[in-house]
């Protein structure tokens, strides 16, 4: 059975993975057939964030035991990927990807990623294996990946386009029930709540994102 | 459309909603043409677990906050529930069904139901409105509705089955992927993560479960 990582970056759309994404990412997985191997980073949250406000709560919480909530307990820290013996692995999206994974909601165009999803990223993209980006995680994939030949989407925003484009990659729209494979690479992504709006439309691109996964995987 | 009322309990298996099972369940509203409108109390939670060792966190954490985590934000206090024009509720299962909505986790047969929980369920059951229970959470309608003519399953384990008699309630088998609905009353139950072990296999079940339910919505 392929076993395919699922890199989360904690529990909720606004300081942690979007659960809608990662669920929907774990559902296309067992249909697929293949196993789902959630991992996250063991470091804290940037931040907590009231999902009724918006605004931060004073509370300290981990990236990975906050992960684990959408995993039911079966994750494994990033820092053990070496050993996990995956075929493939996909990020979710969710503020995580742009606040814990790396920090792009706050440097842009600047910023820089966790040395150990960026080390995982580049491993994955140079074993030939295939990689999976959801909603803003591609921005991730372009500031690690950058070059002209990875293509990647995040749907049809101009301001994270031109971050693509600045990290040396190239930006495709896509509709949000479809993905966008790479010309170079196994590079898949799809759109999800970059676009929206309801949460049909985003499973429609994420099972088209995890099926064609694990089948280059 | 049809608004479908989604109880939620927290976010995570152990100490509030469990995830996977509330998303199918926003995810089969949503592909079944109605809309999902979440729902949970103001209270605090019980306690909060760590899904990773299983053990308390010396933290509090309150249900609707968490609660909306799975929402997105676009939750509402289940206090506003009289003006919410819902047509049907759902309550998905996790531990926070028997923790916060109820007692059931620690009291067993002698639990009790928070009042605003079983004040909606008997009103939605008074009205002739279809009322959907998963996983654990069937135990509950039994607690508020039990009579012998209120069946309902949470698969197949023997000291929840006697619970839910000990209620009054009719317990009957049923496998994850599929449903049972009460002869008497717009009851519908699943045993999702009861049984497990795969999502795939709970999404079969809460797919039928929300079809029936907005069908007779």
């Amino acid at each position: 059975m392929k076993r395919i990582g699922v890199l989360l970056s904690g529990c909720g759309v606004m300081d942690g993975s979007e659960i809608n994404e990662a669920v929907l990412t774990l559902l296309a997985i067992d249909l697929a057939g293949a196993e789902a191997v959630c991992l996250a980073p063991d470091i804290p949250q940037h931040h907590v964030i009231n999902h009724i406000t918006g605004r931060e709560m004073e509370e300290k919480r981990n990236v990975l035991v906050e992960s684990a909530r959408i995993a039911r307990g079966e994750i494994h820290d990033l820092a053990t990927i070496d050993t996990l013996d995956l075929d493939a692995l996909i990020l979710p999206g969710g503020y995580g990807a742009a606040k814990n994974l790396s920090d792009y909601a706050y440097k842009g165009s600047e910023m820089e990623v966790l040395p150990a999803v960026a080390d995982a990223i580049r491993n994955f993209y140079t074993a030939g294996k295939p990689l999976g980006f959801i909603c803003i995680s591609p921005v991730i994939a372009a500031r690690v990946l950058g070059s002209e030949q990875v293509e990647v989407t995040i749907g049809n925003d101009t301001t994270n386009a031109e971050a693509i484009e600045k990290f040396g990659a190239t930006h495709v729209n896509c509709k949000v029930s479809n993905i966008h494979t790479s010309k170079e690479g196994k590079v898949l992504s799809t759109p999800a709540y970059m676009l929206g709006p309801t949460i049909g439309e985003v499973a429609k691109g994420i099972e088209k994102l995890v099926n064609a996964v694990v089948a280059l995987a």
